[in-house]
């Protein structure tokens, strides 16, 4: 590829917040940019014909079904991916369903946020390499903080990072709703540790239930994540419900060891 | 009192990581300090008898004792007050042991902080209001943000705040100490929700798993809030489960409409 040619970038569901996100994006960095969607003029048919990268940009329910219509018709030479937050069904499809080159893309956060710069992306290279180069290139120069993963590896892995993490805070949340506890006294006494807590908890409201619950049901490691923690609550009550303090040093002491690794790798002030 | 006067401070305890904080507190503050501690010369005895004000900076275990032989020694004109994390027993031990005006004092945060400024303190006024209302104001003058509460309030609320916050976050690390999570993956595919959510985690490496353990353990509310979070969690769990998609974006809305009270009173960029 030369130097300073620019693809021309087609985004298939491009009126949705994700979408939007990623066509401002490419029109930031001079790439010239078509969007199709439900309501526009170009149909999604004549997109993949006039752009090199189509990017599908859809909720994760419709994604399969419209992959299986116009992933046949990009041609060889051009470069497919996606946005959806799993990646193991997702791959597949597209693979299954085209010729061209193709990659999963899990951009890890939500349309929320300003730029690229120092937010997270998963790419699961999957058909070809000249693109994915390219792909690869283009967000890292824009600040992302790229991860190459299989997609097996990355739904094991975000069973964890989401599943669980929306499944504690909900039971959190919902704790916090409870009759019994005066909520206000709750956030008046936050410790800095709670308070970031009920931050975290407070972001959802930023995010769409519909989405949220694809990524909690539609992973299939969701299951040994959530049991993983529900066991060691269940231990934990255990120990406190026996008044058991040695038991409970011990595990302190366990998660304390996690502290430097933690640190490595979470970056303060987010 | 006059508006000069600057009441000598006593602190029993001083040479621990909370007491030497205060101690530098009140010298930033043109204090004069009085420390004593298990290896110093100044004896208890004696301090309690030399300062205005007389702070028990002390670990709960040997709290009750210490304020059994030296709260009967302060003088009815001087003020007692304490840094422990429970109130209930302790200002109950406090008042039962003096004549002296008393105050429960919880500071809500650890020695690693700066100053005062922003930081939460709880306090559950107890004997007489002179002292009370000098203290008050000397914590809010150097940035404290001070919250009133009845003993038995304030432990009630910090069985959610910190029994149950700590509970939640031992079971999260010790979740991420499990076979067949690949620790590094996890974090590098962090979610800015996640990426905070192992920040919390580690600041647990900050903190003494002896004060932890009695926080958890010596305040009788945290079954309730722990019963009620392992509750909600085998709610969810059931839901997923059974992959009941309905029932899970029920929930999900229900804790966004916590959102807005949330963000009312947490402050971002902690």
């Amino acid at each position: 590829m030369e130097e300073l040619f620019k693809p021309r970038i087609g985004i298939i569901g491009g009126k949705g917040r994700m979408g939007r996100w990623f066509e401002r994006l490419f029109k930031d960095t001079g790439h010239e940019v078509l969007i199709s969607d439900v309501d526009t003029e170009l149909k999604g048919e004549d997109l993949t014909k006039e752009c090199h990268v189509i990017i599908f940009a859809l909720p994760m329910e419709v994604f399969p079904q419209v992959v299986k219509e116009l992933g046949p018709k990009i041609p060889e030479e051009s470069f497919m991916t996606d946005i959806c937050s799993l990646k193991e069904k997702q791959v597949k499809v597209m693979l299954e369903n085209s010729v061209c080159e193709v990659c999963g893309t899990h951009p890890l956060f939500g349309p929320g946020e300003k730029d690229l710069k120092g937010l997270r992306v998963a790419l699961c290279p999957s058909r070809g390499q000249r693109w994915y180069q390219w792909w690869k290139e283009f967000l890292i120069e824009n600040g992302a903080l790229v991860a190459e993963f299989t997609p097996q590896e990355h739904d094991r892995t975000m069973a964890w990072v989401q599943a669980l993490n929306h499944f504690i805070l909900l039971c959190l949340g919902k704790s916090l709703e409870e009759d019994g506890i005066n909520f206000e006294h709750v956030l008046k006494l936050a410790t800095p540790s709670f308070e970031r807590q009920l931050n975290i908890v407070a972001r959802l409201c930023l995010q769409d239930p519909e989405l949220y619950a694809t990524i909690q049901l539609g992973n299939p490691y969701t299951k040994t994540a959530v049991n993983t923690f529900t066991k060691h609550a269940r231990d934990l009550k255990k120990i406190l419900d026996g008044g058991d303090r040695e038991g409970f040093l011990k595990i302190f002491k366990e998660v304390q060891e996690l502290g430097p690794t933690l640190l490595k790798y979470c970056r303060k002030g987010l």
